[in-house]
């Protein structure tokens, strides 16, 4: 019997999670749910129904886990405590200062509906967090460093499409290789923001815009890009699309850290992601961990848990013995 | 209160595990155990005392987390089941082929004793392992490689030692790097023992020995050399003290996969190490799992566990909302 996942949100990430379901053959997608019309909605899936939001509720004993993929700023803040009280859930919940609070409402709800709730998972928050934590425990003497990229940062993007005269835009966040090679020498740098991560914006202007205008208002933009090294290059529509519609990221954790009696020893973690696809490497870790949800549901677990929470063979479709065997 | 640990068997890895405990402040060294006599053995610590491994019963209740320092082959075999019906235990236990039979000994001695045994605890297996698993579960659809060194060889080493006219060596195994960079640029190549690593061997001769010969001896050692391009250097006794007196090593873990509908997005998955003690990093890790092993035994789990079956956060000295605070 395989494991029915419901899809709340058919944007990039909820495609990425009906691609994942489509790779491991103890899942399927039972419904997609969306809150624009049904029939306007086409999915990858054959046979597979789209159905109003309006109607989830009735879809309770259908779905054992629900993957909620609305944005962080205002859908799943509402949405994951709100069907937490109906179905086991998963979000991508990614405001780290609000991610406490966020917990303690799914908690809430989740204990209310006797259900499990998986919150802020994908690679950052997630797998980068999960690593960061290890290398912490295992060396606590040292010091850690992340680093994003190469890859495209929607909120810089959408943040120069805001200026007058852009008509679209693509800006990759770029880690400096000199200070990621300064990390790995072990000489534990202190990093400024400019010393370690450089932005390229890919734009493409409005008939009659003043090219020069637009790069000194990106280039100085407060919080986004006053504190870079910001390089601008104005392409045609065509361009754009032709060498810039993918969505890549990654980036690196490291943790360098000292052992021994007099701290005489160093030693250097790092846990590295080159994505060709960020929503679809982030729906990939979601549907692991909507194995795991249904595995601890199963078991009368209910709440909210994070990555932090939850033993790394849930995650696996392989048995404990399995495992053992093979992957120790 | 800190929790308690023991150390039984006192070599680098015992050493490194010490130094570890001072590194957690919620921790402390109750006392070290020795088939020695313990007059003869100097550890670090002042005011611990150092005890015959045959009066370790009377520790039962003294010592919460008794971490075995032994070897693979014949110690932790006979040792880990042996004081798991008597202590929380962790080992280091690493040859693949026979784990499933360890932990089904330490299982059930743990489980007649209602303590927790953690076994095959360290880098490889251990970190190496998790990072496996957690690849597979998220990219099914992919290919693993490891990677090990650059770093010291023990078994190689002793090989090489134990030909005739060599007085002393040491043995490197170095990962090749047009094959690292194969598998980074998603090429997933499939590699040949010999295409993967190189070995390089440090020797020094007895007086008179026959240098062209022991070479020849290295190189055609079935199993051991002859399936790898080695190189073998010949040095002073002074030089190997010198400059190759240290155990450091390393390695890396890399999934690359496939995601997407019609798998058309490439993801690679990479996590290293660069070590300068191999040992005390491997004791970092463990000391880190004492932590798990004392917290799933005061919640009354018993039974032996991997490092598959244990929820990050059990690692961590800081709370779940600290983690989920400052981590997430």
């Amino acid at each position: 019997m395989s494991i029915k996942i419901g899809i709340l949100g058919y944007g990039n990430l909820g495609r990425g999670v009906e691609c994942a379901i489509r790779q491991n053959p103890d899942m399927e997608l039972a419904a997609v749910f969306t809150r624009r019309s049904p029939e306007t909605v086409k999915i990858l899936t054959d046979g597979v129904p789209v159905v109003n939001v309006a109607s989830a509720a009735q879809w309770k004993d259908k779905i054992d886990v629900m993957i909620i993929c609305g944005g962080s700023a205002t859908d799943l803040p509402k949405q994951t405590p709100e069907y937490a009280k109906l179905f086991n859930v998963i979000d991508s919940f990614d405001t780290h200062a609000r991610i406490p609070e966020h917990f303690s409402n799914v908690d809430a709800a989740a204990k209310e509906g006797k259900k499990v709730g998986i919150i802020s998972l994908g690679w950052d928050p997630g797998m980068f967090s999960l690593n960061r934590m290890y290398a912490n425990a295992i060396l606590p003497e040292g010091k850690d460093y992340t680093f994003w990229g190469k890859g495209v940062s929607q909120g810089h993007s959408d943040a120069i499409r805001r200026i007058e005269g852009v008509k679209d835009a693509k800006q990759y966040t770029i880690p400096v290789d000199a200070a990621l090679e300064a990390v790995r020498s072990g000489k534990n740098p202190e990093l400024t923001t400019r010393e370690k991560h450089t932005r390229e914006c890919f734009v493409v202007l409005e008939e009659g815009a003043d090219a020069a205008a637009v790069e000194e208002q990106i280039k100085t933009m407060p919080n986004y890009f006053d504190e870079y090294d910001t390089t601008v290059h104005f392409i045609s529509e065509e361009e754009l699309k032709k060498n810039h519609s993918g969505i890549p990221h990654g980036g690196f954790v490291l943790r360098s850290g000292k052992t021994g009696w007099e701290s005489e020893n160093s030693h250097l973690i790092e846990y590295s992601l080159k994505l060709d696809s960020n929503p679809e490497f982030t729906a990939s870790v979601i549907v692991a961990y909507a194995r795991a949800a249904y595995r601890m549901a199963k078991e009368g677990q209910t709440g909210a848990k994070t990555i932090f929470d939850i033993a790394p063979a849930y995650l696996s479709a392989k048995s404990p013995e399995e495992l053992r065997a093979h992957l120790l």
